[in-house]
């Protein structure tokens, strides 16, 4: 029976990216979160609730990036930008096409090295439990603008990660799946709906709550999702109640 | 001032880094050391004493891999094996040139993408603290025939921090290091000796201590090593004291 892992953020696409792989045959994938000194920890909260909703196993690896910070989630002292995200998604100088990044467009909640930690961490997760695939709901549409975000990042994460794993000499590498990576993020937003995806219980907002700030970039970029895919944010409906 | 990164185990590979390192110019080298669970905690002391030695920040980053195991070093119920490395180095099946290393070859210390993980978070830690390279001791002559060793996993893992790094669009990227990688380990102890590393303090074995036990594979290899550059191990020398 094959089994799948998913790097669950507890925010919206990795939630769709849950419904994906357990609509991919098998038991329940098993949820990979990050406990990294994230300012919004409360989203470690939503992937527990959105893993439980799945029926999977929640795997919280610690890992204290405050260490050596250089973000503005895990540094303080570094403000989370408002509004850094222009009505398109991608800032100016960002790159939606894939081709090079300018860095005056890549805000300060970019996590040095951030996707290639996370996505290793998931490489030897999966192959220590022999699972067949990772998923990461990274996209590159209605993205930030972060460099380890672009499809040429993960086809080289998957060269290495075919050089770096037992599993891979074996002839069997664990696969590396970005299925929402060429996705705007209301076509994503239209996947979880129709998987019937659990995106209420999912957190996006990059300040530590209990409610969505409304300006950061994830905030932004998650608002302007729901308002083209023409529906409510199940979230905040929620938050509101029914009188809202 | 350039300023460098060295991922430091306390093994002899990892200490002659820190004397290249140090050696570059600068200030002395960050030395990066991973708590993981491993089974020779004891590298951790080690280490610290390496990193003293040469008047180097000490960064000790907690990732508990016994959360997933799959390696004889974070889970006591795989055995460590002995003498799996024969005189030669590269265990039979495996290939010291680089190519496809055997599956067979691989041995039970083999940690599901370990060397992938600690280089990630090197470079994390190395662009957040604006350092130019970051220093691993790999080496693919006298190895233990770890897939995450070879020079093709270095060139992939170079290629995917190129893509990753905010500073890779900035045009300066971090640097990844692989100095010993084509000597065998008795060239590794001449260069060491050369630049007057404290090889005295470094620890090698994959067991617990408070003595290496002589019969691991990294025990075995330090040993060919030594005999091979024609000196005696100068931490079993300290070990022993002057009557042994």
């Amino acid at each position: 029976m094959p089994g799948h892992l998913v790097i669950l953020s507890g925010g919206l696409d990795s939630t769709v990216c849950m419904a994906l792989a357990a609509g991919d045959g098998g038991r329940p994938p098993l949820a990979l979160s990050f406990d990294y000194g994230q300012s919004h920890r409360i989203e470690l909260d939503r992937a527990a609730t959105v893993a439980r909703w799945f029926g999977s196993e929640h795997l919280v690896v610690a890992l204290d990036a405050t260490q050596w910070g250089g973000s503005a989630l895990t540094d303080p002292t570094i403000a989370i930008p408002d509004g850094g995200v222009p009505d398109g998604g991608v800032p100016d100088g960002g790159a939606p096409d894939g081709a090079a990044t300018s860095a005056d467009a890549i805000p300060a909640t970019y996590g040095p090295a951030r996707n290639l930690i996370f996505l290793s961490i998931a490489l030897g997760v999966a192959e220590a439990r022999d699972l067949d695939a990772a998923y990461l709901g990274v996209n590159a549409v209605d993205y930030s603008g972060y460099p380890d975000c672009r499809p040429e990042f993960v086809a080289a994460f998957r060269a290495v990660a075919g050089l770096a794993q037992k599993r891979a000499v074996e002839g069997r590498p664990v696969e590396v799946l970005t299925p929402l990576i060429d996705l705007a993020k209301a076509d994503i937003i239209g996947v979880g709906l129709r998987l019937g995806a659990p995106l209420h219980l999912s957190w996006s907002c990059y300040r530590p709550g209990p409610l969505p700030c409304g300006r950061c970039d994830a905030c932004v970029l998650r608002a302007q999702g729901f308002a083209r895919a023409g529906c409510a944010d199940p979230a905040l409906a929620a938050r509101d109640g029914p009188d809202a």
